[in-house]
């Protein structure tokens, strides 16, 4: 694919780190009760600034003083998504990048709804999920399972479900997963950082997406913030099962969250597995 | 008691350690805020698969997805009231079972009426708390205090305790304590796992039901799943203090977390301490 | 300052560590679910109890059983307001000390309305912020940005911010930062313990306000239940850095759950920097 420029992309994903850490981007959060701490601890671990606010009363004020809107549906519920559809539109208005996590969607009436509404109501700039996911929202036949992807559609080919999405929704598209995806519909690039263990702890999919958000926040290059938050969490994965080696996912989860606080565009450059698809 | 048949009931619960990671069971979850992270993470790491759901507008979608549910009253409100009603009820038609943990029964009339509603509206498998709380549900004169057990009724006897309720609501009653107590009504074990730093962090009440619900998605012999779920975290308490010993309740929550995801029936085979009580 | 008897609060500040664990009292802490799971760990870290409850029915009987009253409103919503104002008041009637968070106070109209609102209707006993958030509800120009402090109002002057706030809404102001300054309007000590770490993971602020209410729990000298509170999480901030050194900010935040739960009375006149401001 002539247009992908592979150097130029992880030349600005590694720079992305330091621009995170220089500008501190406030980083607005809609987000599920089950891994907000963890989304706050991550935002601060790559150096940007986590805001939770999700009632409608005080959306416009929050996105006004934010660089990046979160929007993600893990414990979504009638009050939060009137906020999250605010906020979005708000975004919107601002020129603020909104990132959507649709966790679940598939699994149920109310997210399939909801993550529709969104996509329908809302410019998004980055959608990040699991193929499962994903693959409902492209209107593939899809078997969400929870909030885990099924084994089913792991056997789907992520890559065209990426591109097609990208083109549908007019956004970067992320699927996560043993190998990344990324596309905006035209450049599609494949990571294959990680380790089997981010599967084990809760919350990875939701800090990749907050860490993504950080990146989006200070680039308008948005297929490179999605290729820095994925590589981000990759890479931190893959040093955490370093350090914390075969005790548990107690520490595989500490050391995690470290490895996040100590990347660096070196070590990034140094270990991201970053290929077209 | 001859109905007992001791040797059956550790067979079968060090069984269940592998057929939780066999089948990876999904089990929803409508929890509280305080300690869902947590929950979320043991259930990984026994080897099921947590989903926390708690919209009234997605209930029966996700019930009918699940294998357990678990029921737990932590941060209850008028929302989240209605939704473990009317999941209760979707489980109980499903055939799913229910765990139903009933924190801080006793502390307020919400939470008395509330914990009432659940036991006369659904039909619960396991109820499982510590002695106030369930010694309120019994009618017996208690004294919570907050979500812990207090001083008074610790000199209540718990077995007695146990077996009643277990009659009364037609379910498996365990409480947890220094001794932890699980009865059908029928059959009645004590199990002496545990230690003492396990009530200086917050959520392990939480967890056990949490594993707990991820063996009775498993296994139709609810006794056994409650045993296996509590001697999980006994068993990983004492794992966990042995490792993080004097370092503090911060290392410690760490290393009992690590030392679920370690679990196998081997270890609990060697270490489970389960007699009649 | 010839009231201050420096002596005095240092000798009732590192009393009030044995006391809360002699006496465990029960902390009712309405907050938000960013930080929740933490600010529970850390008052058992303590020698206290929490109990997390923030549903209006449950208001008054929860109110009384318990000995302070924390209302933090990092997540606030028209629910949780509601139920912030009735146990407030509830707790004024009782005599039970009140601590009040302003989370993100100035960057919201809704926060700046619920902080003005919580102290018109309820009698504080202790206010804690950081300077942005204090400085706004001085009535200074403030910029708050998020829920972090600004460097505009990191050169302002915390020491008369503080006195003055003491002053206008008769309660113990404490102003958390580089220096942390807590007065009574008369009384006006700085406390030179911490470390820069303390920014980098989230909820080190919500767990000072809930230690800080552990110890106005078992002590009616607010000044020296604000220093103490204070104090104990920059000396265990400390102990955290000596022992989790450059490993992260996953590591640190462990170790600092560790530093609080070791900390006692000879720790702290040992490494207490408490001066007059």
């Amino acid at each position: 694919m002539s247009d992908l420029k592979l150097g130029d992309i992880k030349k600005k994903t590694s720079a992305l780190f330091e621009n995170v850490r220089e500008q501190v981007p406030l980083i607005h959060q809609i987000t599920n009760y089950v891994t907000v701490g963890d989304c706050a601890n991550v935002t601060l671990a790559i150096g940007a600034s986590p805001v939770m606010a999700d009632d409608l009363a005080e959306t416009e004020d929050i996105a006004a003083i934010s660089s990046a809107l979160v929007l993600n549906m893990g414990t979504l519920n009638e009050r939060t998504i009137a906020s999250m559809l605010a906020s979005g539109k708000r975004a919107n208005a601002l020129g603020i990048p909104v990132i959507f996590d649709p966790v679940g969607a598939g699994a149920s009436g109310l997210r399939n709804k909801t993550a529709k509404k969104i996509l329908e109501q809302v410019d998004i700039s980055i959608l990040r999920g699991n193929l499962s996911e994903i693959s409902f929202l492209a209107g593939q036949k899809a078997s969400t399972r929870g909030v885990d992807v099924s084994a089913a559609d792991a056997e789907n080919d992520g890559t065209a479900i990426a591109q097609n999405t990208a083109r549908q929704y007019r956004c970067v598209t992320a699927i996560t997963g043993a190998v990344d995806i990324v596309s905006d519909g035209e450049r599609t690039i494949a990571i294959k950082n990680g380790h089997p263990m981010l599967s084990k702890v809760t919350g990875t999919g939701c800090m990749t997406t907050a860490l993504t958000a950080a990146f989006a926040a200070v680039s308008e290059d948005y297929l490179a913030a999605a290729v820095s938050g994925i590589t981000a969490m990759g890479v931190a994965g893959e040093i955490a099962f370093e350090k914390a080696g075969d005790r548990g996912t107690g520490s595989f989860r500490i050391a995690l969250m470290d490895a996040v606080s100590m990347l660096n565009s070196e070590l990034i450059e140094a270990r991201a597995k970053v290929e077209e698809a």
